[in-house]
């Protein structure tokens, strides 16, 4: 700061039209300025104005004049995609060749101002001025009191200074196309710079600035200069357009190229005449479309259109509605850029938006094409063929895009609910079969099954279990089987047999086309259907251990233990009863005893006596206290990824791991407190639950031979069920919303889904079709969010870690928990059940029928703005709710009563009560409520729903909307 | 809709220069059209103009033609304030008398247009047509396909909107203090109107309306009707002014006076230029601004005048940034319209402004000049004489205020919180005293001194308590006396003499306005450290449970217990014990036994016999779960006045009674499980806990009489603990956000704690002050919003319910608690500490100090846009919150430690650190973090702070949200 020139007097340089920049002298030391590089065609005798641009920031005339530094910053697209798009924008110019600077004279009523400088007062002059504000993506305000920039904001302008720059620029100077190279050739001085302390100090700065990782590799910074200077009469504006960026010293926060350069200096104004015109060319800068104008500017005029073109396009807010100062917060999601840029621009550039993924081009074309996974071939097994030839070039990629922290935290996640799943289902179907099958065939099965899926399917993601519906199908079989006096288990391999001839017919058959038919209606039912059994069973389970372990009520007598030895004589005859008959059981007469706790007491040689004895008190409250912690505790960890607290690396890191935490605090909370809650048991020894079979389960057993044909008409309904468990799931976790890249394979899954129903048939384990609500966790755990975002700008939905790795290593892992044992039975049970609960409510949370379950107990004017409440009337929204919540109800007495055989055939059934809507509802609503089933696609035209459903009809109040894809209203997360 | 007229052609009709509106029939049956009223003066030949505004509405001239028909309410002051304001706006005219209408000419260009139309094709009418949109505060959109009024939201528009809109008008007709008295009038038409169905039937739906209630009495409605004519040649554009407002019939939706009238009519045009042309139209007419410049307006010129300065003051949205169809909810705060309002108009305007209250005049100049309660009189006892002067008007409505059903929820609310605290204090004291003071004496203490502090304060919405920092004073007094072998009570009956005393001193000398130096600083270190007491003891209590139904671990030897009788011969020394010594206490040898649970042993003569008789099993988890419960659901219904669920009655109900709920709640649950959990026990029996004494204490007892003199000493401590105490509190609950209307009684509430003082020492019941949670929560309970607001305004928090009555009740009913023992017995302890640890935590969210105690967790970037965070830096907002912190920290040591004596001279201390606080940060710094000491406020314009400080300054940034109230940064509730 010791390069301060004194203040000198302006007259006394003032000599052939030349200024001296030294006395604006800053952190830059300038020497003296020589004619500029770039000859502009001005009139004569005016060259001194080109000195400004690089002079103005290091000086300050008074104190209340503040000049204002802007910068905004031009993000280019990082990824070019076209050959013709890899320049940039720069191709898209017709060269003027590199000798013809193409810089425009300026009129010459403000070329006059500056001869009148010679009574210029002495100035004080100051070090640097501060940047103050700056355009990433939204605006930045610096707060100089408080020393850090604003909260981003939408960047609000004044019209009035919008039409003051207007007028500015229109007399000003404008040099487009500048061949200089950097600042000091800006200016106009040829001597080699010498590096000063001066200039590196901020420069090293600009390399540690946090912003600099924000900034795709492509971006420019654009700089806005605006002060106030005492002798200038009459306002005066320059605009420079560089025909290469350059890099402007410490200009910028971030050292990065410039390309486009402003000057606004006026004489003193009241209020902030100037600083709100930099402002409002900044904005102008960062504006996609101005930009994209300027580029192409030739002259003056271009540039007028082009601000004239903004103000079309601007939104106004009236003064009496809105506060102009407050600041508003980005929106959640930006006007689609591709709908504003001109035709001609549009066709270059439009197919390699960043944007454009495959997914969303899918989805704005699924409507009326069904997507190139779900055509039909023509040919037997085409389908299944196309799936392999799709699938297999990823293969390789599917476990190098494994190699991400967040595939450990979804491998733990994961594996404890498979783990919790294979119990709680093996539990139930011991129960359900008589011990033929258990909870060591659970574990094998989900391991053998889960991991050659894993390994072969089309869609990795994709977590095989047992579920429910096809464990009250096997319940069913059971009864029967025993009925009817048959062996089990050689029954139930020819019905798998047959379930996997069938399910090969389908294959074949390229059956799973008709997946097209199951809309978001059916796939709404079942997944409610699915996530209400989760629910139900984890409540259901948690409760069933206040009857293990009842609670000691005050009447209920149950307090009495003690410890009886055989004692020596202690004969309980000797005794004359004299208490009433009815406390028979509690007058124990003369014994011998002790207080030993009842194991002591066995181990001693005596016998525990009373009822107090079974009962372990506290740990039914225990339970259920560990039981809502684990479910709350993992609710809230999800939600802090969207607290304020903490650095965006934690939060990440407790969303992610959210339910491993909560599993880890629930036994932390059991250990402190030692008591005996129920704990996870795995199977320690590795043989058949049902003593005396081999592995391989015999074909005939003791039944008669013609069972084995018999056995095809369950087969039929099992598959059914099979078909539409696997395909509806499949559905769901294929939707567009989820922007998978790397396909589905519909014929795929279920071809290994028979191919495993075979295996599992005939080592006798249960059978296995895809678990919606742990797959939907397993994406969940998967999400890719965008990382490198503008301050401001919300981190964007990229897409799942699509790989089959930690599939396979959660069922490598489940194999192996036979071995774990010891580290496993830490873990109590209650805690496990909160973790399902959780799951349930995640699940049944993403789908938009519960959204609009809620809108049933909202009054009107608080429903949120869906876009569907803007286009159905609210009554006819209930009454398809209200037509849902009858089939779920349907559903579920179905499933509950010995009517369950025919479940499958209700899932079918909710296709056709779909079907039937149609009736009730118009090809408009159900688009905003359902999607459209294939057939209405090819009437649509003759029933005028074209213009809507296009996007393209005369009411584009929300067409902006429409153009997103539907993503946020289904959502996997809870959040 | 049997008016049809059947199309004619217009060439038919064009005679004279004279259209036949019966073409144009729609639900007005208009037979023919007269020469109107409002002769206007036009050049020849176009009278036929002046016809549209009345039949416009009911045409629709093609399908894709839509005429659109806005309505924008121009809402009035309701409370006329000001002789001068009585009339409205419309005063402020100057009137041009009834037989002088003032209806201007337009220039020909446009009226050559309708010459025209002699080729117009023949046109198909339809019956009505909708209103699509709505401006009451925020704009409102007719959603068509859904069949409803969208959510309120800041209207915005499109910039050329308006400037056609601005050119239409400046060549269309405008009409000024037009004498139409009714529709058809405006119409032309001098014909009787015949009643017809048609009419009558909307004018029902209009009263019918809901919106109806909503409206201040002296709204009025302003019309907006565009649309497309497929015969014009060229855009016209009509505006009209009334002179009396007239209800316009169906036209708006609630029957209306309308006194603007703007009709906008052209060629087909591509887009929907005359609907945003009309939306430009509306939004121009429900802007204050605009209204009051077009109510002054005499011609043309100065409409368009007018339109500018709208222009001129709108805020501009960049498209790019920006999407123009989102819609932005309506702001928490609107711009204060009285900054906008030209000069003349502001003076007339200024003081009777709806939202400027006392209390915002008070808190404006607050900082300034100390309030007028805190002013020196300068006389003995001049500040008490005051204080009853300005509370004296006041008291009848101090009861008659108090008719409103949330006071009967505050009462039971309070009621609870209040006998809950005197059983724990009471609890407490007894411990502290030795049984001198116990839980009867807390609770006709707790009954006496509330009552009477409540009918006689000057703060009547103060609740007296036992409070933390006193029981500390007493305990440390008792175990003084009992070292040196005094007779407690004579003692402690000097010492409140003294206190007395020393406290009347106090009032006399008016040093209550010292706690003008009690900043916010003070305030939060004291109001945080009694929330943290509250907290600290909820939760110890609860844990104390555990101790007392302690949790019986696996090897925790509590099970055995049996019951023991001494049967005949039954003898243990003839049994030879074999076991080991150690189980000395476990082996019983030889017993005459029985399993009866202990309390039944003892009847039946036996003793119970073992350690597991004397747990009781399950109660301290289920104490547990109560507690969590009642926190949590109190917790949650407070959200639930926020959350989009259920009509606002409801949501307001179950936010009003969250507590009482909890409550019900947690016995709810605790009666069904019927656990033998601790339950709330108050006394029987009407006598004082010490044996022996009566109700008035003997003034020496056993002591020398010197120790009445010597008692000063620790009464002089104790009176700066209890001025500070209840000062400090006083100054909370009178602070300007409250929008107490009745103003504070410092002298006078310091007053009457001296001469309760007086009577509890007399009487040996407990010494009580001010406790601020309790009655911060009391406060909350009875907050006032206003109800009758347009869509998208959110409720005014009005301010308090002042009145004597709850507090009075709740004392009573506390007195009266003896008596309803058998009904107070079913409340279990658990769910009490639960509601304690609600209101502790309630008032600890409260605070500045909590938000800045947050700030230290959150990374800069997710920090909320709080005002002191945009003037003081974040690390000296940091230091700022450590220093409070290590306060807080120290205060905490020093009230648990045995220096517990020297608390009070502690909690003078912080108005010292808050002194020299004053040379570690800059005023500027300490205005935004605290507030000014008196002392700053004379030195404020040397130190040039006085430019920020009275919102004048040239950073008008954020001038605007300076305007408001600090309110929303310190808030009574939790959520």
């Amino acid at each position: 700061m010791s390069c301060w020139a004194g203040p000198r007097h302006w007259s006394g340089e003032r000599q052939a039209g030349k200024l001296d920049a030294g006395q604006f002298c800053g952190i830059l030391p300038l020497p003296q300025l020589e004619p500029p590089i770039c000859p502009p065609v001005l009139p004569v005798g005016l060259p001194q104005i080109r000195i400004f641009p690089a002079v103005f920031p290091y000086f300050r005339v008074l104190p209340s004049m503040m000049p204002s530094l802007f910068c905004s910053l031009v993000l280019r697209s990082p990824r070019p995609k076209m050959k013709g798009d890899c320049q940039g924008w720069g191709e898209h110019f017709t060269p003027l060749g590199p000798g013809h600077p193409h810089c425009l004279a300026f009129p010459s009523s403000s070329a006059s101002l500056l001869l009148d400088m010679g009574e210029m007062p002495p100035i004080t002059l100051s070090t640097s001025t501060h940047l103050h504000h700056r355009w990433v993506l939204f605006e930045e305000k610096l707060e100089v009191a408080a020393g850090r920039w604003s909260a981003p904001h939408v960047p609000t302008l004044a019209l009035p200074s919008l039409q003051k720059l207007r007028s500015l620029l229109a007399e000003g100077l404008v040099l487009l196309d500048c061949p200089a190279q950097s600042l000091l050739e800006l200016v106009g001085s040829t001597h080699p710079r010498k590096a000063s302390d001066n200039e590196e100090a901020p420069l090293r700065e600009q390399y540690q600035n946090p912003l600099r990782q924000k900034l795709p590799p492509g971006a420019e910074a654009g700089t806005v200069l605006a002060g106030e200077l005492g002798f200038l009469a009459q306002p005066l504006g320059a605009f420079v357009r560089l025909r290469d960026p350059v890099v402007l010293g410490s200009l910028t926060e971030v050292s990065l190229p410039s390309r486009f350069f402003c000057l606004l200096l006026g004489p003193p104004m009241l209020g902030k005449g100037y600083h709100e015109m930099g402002r409002a060319a900044a904005v102008l800068l960062s504006d996609p479309q101005f930009q994209w104008s300027v580029r192409r500017a030739s002259n003056l005029h271009d540039l007028l259109a082009a601000l004239d073109a903004f103000l079309e396009e601007v939104t106004v807010l009236p003064r009496g509605r809105w506060d102009p100062t407050a600041r508003i917060p980005p929106p959640k999601c930006l006007p689609s850029q591709h709908k504003r840029l001109p035709s001609q621009q549009r066709e270059i550039r439009g197919p390699s938006g960043p944007r454009l993924t495959s997914a969303e081009d899918r989805h704005r074309h699924g409507l009326h094409a069904p997507s190139q996974e779900l055509q039909r071939t023509g040919r037997l097994f085409g389908g299944l063929i196309q799936d392999v030839r799709r699938k297999a070039p990823w293969y390789p990629s599917d476990f190098l895009d494994a190699l991400h922290l967040q595939c450990f935290s979804a491998v733990l996640y994961i594996y404890l609910a498979t783990v919790t799943n294979a119990i709680t289902f093996g539990g139930l179907l011991g129960d359900a079969t008589d011990g033929a099958q258990g909870v060591l065939e659970s574990f094998l099965g989900t391991a053998v099954a889960g991991a050659a899926f894993c390994l072969m399917a089309g869609q990795p993601l994709t977590i095989l279990s047992s579920t429910g519906p096809v464990l009250v199908f096997e319940r069913l079989l059971f009864s029967f089987s025993r009925d009817y006096s048959l062996d089990y288990l050689p029954f139930r391999l020819w019905v798998g047999i047959w379930v996997a001839t069938f399910c090969l017919v389908l294959v074949a058959t390229e059956a799973s086309v008709l997946v097209r038919y199951f809309t978001r209606f059916t796939e709404e039912g079942f997944c409610a259907l699915i996530s209400l059994i989760f629910i139900y069973d984890a409540v259901g389970k948690m409760l069933n251990l206040t009857h293990t372990y009842p609670i000691q009520k005050p009447g209920s007598s149950t307090y009495g233990c003690l410890c009886q030895y055989p004692g020596p004589g202690g004969n309980d005859s000797q005794w004359i009863r004299t208490r009433p008959k009815d406390r028979d059981d509690i007058d124990l007469g003369l014994i011998n005893a002790s207080l030993l706790p009842p194991p002591e007491c066995t181990q001693q040689g005596g016998q525990p006596r009373g009822p107090g004895c079974h009962t372990v008190p506290d740990i039914a409250f225990f339970s259920l206290l560990l039981f809502l912690t684990s479910f709350f505790f993992a609710m809230a960890l999800k939600c802090v990824k969207t607290s304020r607290f903490f650095p965006s690396v934690v939060r990440k890191g407790l969303s992610d791991f959210s339910s491993v935490l909560a599993i880890l605090l629930g036994c932390g909370l059991d250990a402190f407190l030692g008591l005996a809650t129920p704990k996870l048991m795995v199977p320690r020894e590795f043989k058949p639950t049902l003593p005396g079979r081999g592995w391989l389960v015999s074909p005939f057993g003791t039944n008669p031979w013609w069972w084995s044909v018999a056995a095809a008409l369950p087969a039929l309904l099992l598959s059914i069920l099979i078909f539409m468990d696997q395909q509806i799931t499949a559905v769901i976790l294929n939707r567009v919303e989820y922007r998978l890249q790397k396909g589905a394979g519909f014929h795929l899954d279920l071809f290994c889904v028979a191919v495993l129903m075979l295996l599992t048939s005939v080592l006798g384990l249960p059978w296995y079709v895809s678990a919606t609500v742990i797959s939907l966790a397993h994406m969940d755990s998967l999400r890719r969010e965008s990382r490198a975002c503008a301050p401001g700008e919300l981190p964007n939905f990229l897409g799942i870690r699509e790989q089959r790795l930690t599939g396979l290593v959660v069922f490598i892992l489940t194999g192996a928990s036979i071995f774990l044992a010891p580290v496993l039975k830490f873990i109590p049970m209650p805690v496990l059940y909160g973790i399902f609960l959780y799951m349930g409510v995640a699940a049944l949370s993403s789908i938009q029928f519960t959204k609009r379950v809620k809108l049933l107990l909202m009054p009107a004017k608080h429903q949120p703005d869906l876009l569907l409440l803007r286009h159905v009337p609210l009554t006819r929204v209930h009454l398809f709710t209200a037509i849902q919540l009858v089939c779920l109800g349907l559903l579920w007495i179905i499933k509950s009563t010995p009517a369950a055989i025919i479940f499958p055939l209700m899932l079918l059934g909710l296709v056709g009560v779909r079907k039937a809507l149609e009736r009730v509802f118009s090809p408009q609503e159900l688009l905003w409520l359902d999607e459209l089933m294939p057939e209405e696609e090819r009437s649509i035209p003759e029933k005028g729903l074209e213009p809507e459903h296009s996007f393209s009809g005369s009411d584009s109040e929300d067409s902006e909307l429409m153009y997103q894809p539907k993503a946020p209203e289904i959502n996997i997360s809870v959040n």
